[in-house]
C-alpha cells in the first residue's frame, strides 16, 4: 500500500477543506443579502439553508455516481468528455482550472486575513505570509499527498469535532447564553427592500457558495489507496454529512438568536459567542477555523494536477503535465498551480474581496455539466431505475446551471466578467495544443510501420584535455562504440606557456600511442566550444556518417567536490545540445578523493593547468 | 580586432570610473579630519593632496611596470605570485576580491544615495534601484567589457571634461562668484584638537581613500586590444594625470575659498557651486557625478572575474571560473560578483556608511604587495637603473604599507576587522581547493602515460514509445553504434486501456521486424524511470559490457513548440545521469510542423497516447 496514497479520513483534510470551511462564509453570505431586508426577514435563513442543504444532497448523490463512472478522476471534465463530447469537457476543465487557481489564492487570503484581524501588525506583511504559506503548501505537496493529508489532520479533526461540538451546546440550551456580544448591529432600519424572490434567489445564491469544494473528491480519485472508488464514495458521503449538518445546526442557531451582520464579527463568531461564551472553546475553534481555512488550498492541489495530467493525456496540455515524479505526484501541475496562485495573490495584494466575485462560477459550470453529463449517461446506458437517477441529476442540474447564471448577471461588472473571458482562452489554448499534436503525430508518421532501421558508419570524436585514467577510460568507451575515434584537444593560442602545454600533450600522445589519433585545435581567445563544433563541421562534410561526441566527465563521489569538476563538459554539451547532427554521450568515470593528506600533497611537485 | 576588446579611452570609462569618481569623496575625507583641528588647520588640504598626488605618481609608475611585467593582468596577485610566494599571492587574491566586491556595493549604493537625496521620495526604493542597477551593469558585463565600455562612455567624458572646466574657470576668477552657499557651516569653534602629526597622518590616510581604484587597469590588461600592454599603460597614464589634475586643482580652490564641511553640501558641491555658481553647468556635472559614481560599480567587472580566471588557472579557484562565455567574457565570475555584492547591498540595506570602514584596506593590501614584490623583481633581475626604480617602488610600499596600518587601527572597531577575518578565511579555502586538485590529478594518474585503451561489447538501450519515423531513426543510430541492441517501451499496468496498447504497440514491433528486439516493461503505478534503470541493472549483471541509454528525442523546428516535446526524455536523462555505470546519450531528430491546417487536421481520426 503506497505511503502516497490516503485514506478516507485523510481525505477530509486533503480534499474536503475547501468545502467544509464554507461554513465560514456561507451562512454569512445568506445573512448579509437577507438584511437588506431588515431584522424581519432574518428567519428566511433556515428554509434557505434547507434548499441548500437539499443541493448538497443532490450533488453528493451525483458525484459518488461521477466517482463510480470515472475512478481514473477528472470529475466534471470526464463527464462531459464521455457524454457530452470535447467542446463541453474543454469547457468543464477550463472553469475547473480557473477556480482551482482561485481557491489557492482565496483560501489563503482569506486565512491570513483573519490572522491579520486578530493581530494587526502583520497586516503590511500580508503578501510574503500568503506566499510563505503557499510555499509550505506547494512543498508538502511535493511529498506527495499523503504528506500533506497527515500533516493537516490534526486541524481538521479538531475544527470537526470542535464546531459540531459547540453546535450541539448550542442547541441543548435554546437561549443561548445571553453573553453581551462585542460589536455593534450593522442592521439599517430604514431604506430597506421587500422581501422579493428575486432576493430570495440571491441569498440562495450567495449561500450556495458553501457548495464549493463539493467536486474536488471526485476529481482526485485516483490519490485514494484502492479500492479507490469506495473510498472515495466514503469520503463523499462523510463530507455531505458534516457540511450538512454543520450548515443546518449553524441555521437554526442564526435564526433563533437573530443573528445579523454585526462590525468585526463574522456570523459564526456571533453563534459560536452565544452557543459557548468567549472562553477558550471559542478561541480554540476560532484559531483553527484560521489555520484549516488557508490549508483549504490543499484541496486545489489535489485536483488540478489530476485534471492536468488527463488533459495532458487527451493532447490538450503539454504532456509534461502527464509526468509523474518520484513521488508519485505530478509535480508540473503543481509547480504550475503554485505560480499561478502565487501571481494571483501578489496582483491583487492578498486582498480576498478582490477574488470573491470571480469565485465559484467556475465550478457552478462544472456542477452543471457534470450533473447534465449523468443524465445523458443514464439515458444512454438505461440502467435499473434510470428515470429515478437522471431526474435527481437533471434537477441538480437545473438548479445549479441557474445558481450559475445568477452569479454571473450579479456579479459581472465586479469581476465575473474575467471569468467569462478566461474560460473560452483557455478552451482555445487547448484545441490549439490539441491540433499541434495532431499534426506532430502525422509529421512523425505515428503508427505507420516505418521502413527497416540502417546502421550507418560511426565516428566518435572525444574532447580530451590531458593524458589521465579519464583519457583512457574515455577512449576506451568510444572504441566500444566504433572503430572510427579521433580525440580532440583545444589549445587557446594566447599565452607561450599555453602553446607549449597543447605540444606537451601531442607528444606525451605519441608515447601512449592508443591507436586513435589526437587532433589539436588551435584557437585564437576564444572559447572552447566554437573549435570543436568548426571540427564537427568539418568531419560532417567529409561523408554521411553519424558523428558521436562523447564527453568524458568526473564524477567525485563526494557532493561538495562536484563544483571543483567537469565545467567544460558542461559547456560542450549544452552547446552541442542545440545540434540536431550530432549525438551527444557522456561518459562519467567515479572519482574517490581521499581526504586531506599532507603526505600525498607533496608527493605531488606540479599539477597541470585546468582545461 | 574583436569588439569586445577595448581602447585606452574606453579603458577610462570601463576601468577607472572606480579612481576618477574618487574626487568626490576624497578631498571631502580630508577636510572632515581637519576641521576636528579647526579652520585654522584647513590650508592643511594643499600639502596634504600635494602628498597624495605624489604617491598617486609613484603608483602610476609602479602599475605601469607591473602591466610591462604581466600582461596576463591580475596585478598585485601576478606580481606577488611570481617575485613573493605563493602566500603573499593568495592574501593579495584574497585582499583583492572582497575590495572588488565592496566597490561594487559602495559605488552603486553611493550613487543611489546621491539620487535620493536630490529626490527623497525615492528613498524608500533605495534598496529596489540598487539592484536594478547592478542588475543593468551585471547585463552589460556579461554581454562583453566593450559593450559597458562604450554604454559609458559619454557620462564618463562629460564628467572628466565638465569637473575639469569648472575647476579652470574657477582658478581663472580667484575670488569666486561669492553665492551665498545654501546650508550651514558644520564647522565647530570648541573643544579643538591640536594640528598634530598624528591628526595629519589621519587626513593622509582619509585622503587616500581617492587613490582606490588606481590598481584596476593593471589588473585587466587582456580586456585591452593588442598591443594590450602598451594600451593598458597609455590609460594608466591617462588616469594618473587627470586624477591629479582634479585632486590638485580642488585642494587649491578649497584653501582658497576657505572650504569646510557644510550641512546638505558636499565640499565638491561648494566649490563647484563657487566656481560657476548654480546653473546649468553645475546641475549638468553634478548629475553626471550621481551617474558615474554608479557605473564605478563597472570597474570590478573588469578586474574580478580576470583575477578569478587566474587563480582558477593556478587551481586555487574552481576551474568554472576560467571559462569563457560566448562573448569572451569570463562570466562565471560576473555572475558570481553581481551575486556577492547584491547580497551585501541587501545586508546592509544600501547604505553606504556601514560599508566605508572595510573599504580600502583591501586595495591597499594589494598595492603594498605589488610594489614590494616589484622591488624583489628589480632586485632579482637588475635591468639598468634598477636602484632608482626599486626606490620608487619600494618609497610606494612603505607609504601604502602605513596607509594600511592606519586604515586597519582607526577603523577596526567599525568593521575592518571583517576584512581581517574575510581576507585569512578565504586564503585557507585557496588553499583547500588546491589541495584538493593536487589530490585529484594525482588519483587521476595526470601526465602518466596509461594502459592501452580496450574496447568492450556495447548494448544500447533505446527506450521507445511508439512507432514513428523518430523510433526508425533512432534505432538506426543504435544500430549505428553496436549491432547489440534493445528497445523498451514502459507500460503503466493500471488503466486496462493502457494495457491494451502495450500489447499494441509489442504487435506492431512484430509486423516491423526491424531486428532488435522490443522489451515491454509493465510497472504498477509508479514512474517511467524506475523500471528502466532496474531493466539496465539486470543486463549490468548479465556481463561486462558497455551499456549506452540512447535517447530518443524530437526538436521541433519553431521554439514555441519545444515545451510541448521530449519530457520523458528529460526526466530519464536527469536520473541516469545520476548512474556512472551507463553512457546517457541523446539523439535529436528535427521535425518542421507545419503551421495550421485545417485540412491535415482532419486527415488523422485519433492521436496516440503521449508516453
Amino acid at each position: 500500500m503506497s505511503k502516497e496514497q490516503i485514506t478516507p479520513v485523510e481525505g477530509l483534510s486533503a480534499l474536503s477543506l475547501d468545502a467544509l470551511t464554507s461554513v465560514a462564509y456561507g451562512p454569512e453570505a445568506i445573512i448579509v443579502v437577507l438584511a437588506l431586508a431588515g431584522a424581519g426577514s432574518l428567519h428566511l435563513i433556515l428554509p434557505i439553508t434547507l434548499a441548500i442543504v437539499a443541493l448538497l444532497a443532490i450533488l453528493v448523490f451525483s458525484y459518488r455516481q461521477v466517482i463510480d463512472a470515472y475512478p481514473e478522476g477528472g470529475g466534471a471534465y470526464a463527464v462531459s468528455r464521455a457524454n457530452l463530447g470535447a467542446k463541453a469537457s474543454l469547457v468543464a476543465g477550463a472553469a475547473l482550472m480557473v477556480d482551482y487557481t482561485l481557491t489557492v489564492a482565496v483560501s489563503i487570503a482569506a486565512g491570513v486575513g483573519a490572522l491579520t484581524s486578530a493581530f494587526p501588525a502583520l497586516t503590511s506583511a500580508t503578501v510574503p505570509i500568503c506566499l510563505a504559506i503557499l510555499a509550505l503548501i506547494t512543498l508538502l505537496n511535493l511529498r506527495g499527498l499523503g504528506a500533506s493529508a497527515r500533516a493537516f489532520l490534526l486541524p481538521t479533526l479538531v475544527f470537526i469535532v470542535g464546531l459540531l461540538a459547540i453546535i450541539v451546546v448550542g442547541l441543548l440550551h435554546p437561549l443561548g447564553l445571553h453573553e453581551a456580544q462585542p460589536g455593534r448591529s450593522l442592521l439599517t432600519t430604514h431604506g430597506l427592500q421587500v422581501v422579493s424572490v428575486l432576493l430570495v434567489l440571491k441569498a440562495f445564491s450567495a449561500g450556495c457558495s458553501a457548495l464549493t469544494g463539493v467536486e474536488a473528491i471526485a476529481n482526485g480519485v485516483p490519490l485514494f489507496r484502492p479500492p479507490r472508488a469506495t473510498r472515495a464514495k466514503r469520503t463523499e458521503m462523510m463530507l455531505g454529512v458534516i457540511l450538512g449538518a454543520m450548515l443546518l445546526g449553524l441555521a437554526v442557531l442564526a435564526r433563533r438568536w437573530h443573528i445579523g451582520p454585526r462590525s468585526h464579527q463574522t456570523v459564526l463568531s456571533q453563534i459560536m459567542g452565544m452557543a459557548v461564551g468567549r472562553h477558550w472553546a471559542y478561541y480554540v475553534v476560532s484559531l483553527t477555523i484560521t489555520v484549516v481555512l488557508a490549508l483549504a488550498a490543499n484541496t486545489s492541489f489535489g485536483g488540478l494536477p489530476i485534471l492536468a495530467s488527463l488533459l495532458a493525456r487527451d493532447n490538450y496540455l503539454p504532456h509534461l503535465f502527464g509526468l509523474r515524479g518520484d513521488r508519485q505526484v505530478f509535480d508540473n501541475g503543481i509547480w504550475v498551480l503554485a505560480v499561478l496562485s502565487g501571481g494571483l495573490i501578489l496582483a491583487v495584494g492578498g486582498n480576498t474581496n478582490k477574488m470573491i466575485p470571480l469565485f465559484a462560477i467556475g465550478v457552478f459550470t462544472g456542477f452543471t455539466l457534470a450533473q447534465t453529463g449523468l443524465v445523458v449517461l443514464r439515458w444512454r446506458t438505461r440502467p435499473v431505475r434510470w428515470r429515478y437517477h437522471a431526474l435527481v441529476n437533471g434537477t441538480g442540474a437545473v438548479v445549479t446551471g441557474l445558481a450559475t447564471l445568477v452569479f454571473l448577471i450579479t456579479k459581472f461588472a465586479q469581476g465575473a466578467w474575467i471569468v467569462m473571458l478566461a474560460v473560452p482562452a483557455i478552451v482555445i489554448l487547448f484545441q490549439r495544443i490539441h491540433a499541434y499534436y495532431q499534426r506532430a503525430a502525422l509529421e512523425l508518421d505515428v503508427g505507420v510501420v516505418p521502413a527497416k532501421p540502417v546502421g550507418t558508419e560511426t565516428l566518435v570524436i572525444v574532447p580530451v584535455s590531458n593524458l589521465s585514467r579519464l583519457t583512457r577510460f574515455a577512449i576506451s568507451e568510444a572504441l566500444s562504440l566504433s572503430p572510427n575515434v579521433i580525440a580532440v584537444s583545444v589549445v587557446i593560442d594566447q599565452p607561450d606557456e599555453e602553446q607549449a602545454y597543447g605540444h606537451d600533450l601531442a607528444r606525451q600522445w605519441a608515447e601512449w600511442n592508443p591507436g586513435p589519433p589526437l587532433k589539436v585545435l588551435n584557437t585564437q581567445f576564444t572559447s572552447i566550444v566554437e573549435p570543436v563544433c568548426a571540427f564537427i563541421d568539418e568531419e560532417r562534410a567529409k561523408g554521411d556518417r553519424q558523428i558521436v561526441v562523447l564527453i568524458p566527465s568526473v564524477v567525485p563521489t563526494r557532493w561538495r567536490y562536484r563544483l571543483l569538476h567537469n565545467q567544460i563538459d558542461l559547456v560542450l554539451s549544452a552547446e552541442l545540445r542545440k545540434r540536431a547532427d550530432v549525438v551527444v554521450a557522456r561518459v562519467q568515470m567515479p572519482l574517490e578523493v581521499p581526504a586531506r593528506s599532507r603526505e600525498l600533497a607533496n608527493k605531488v611537485s606540479n599539477v597541470p593547468k585546468p582545461r
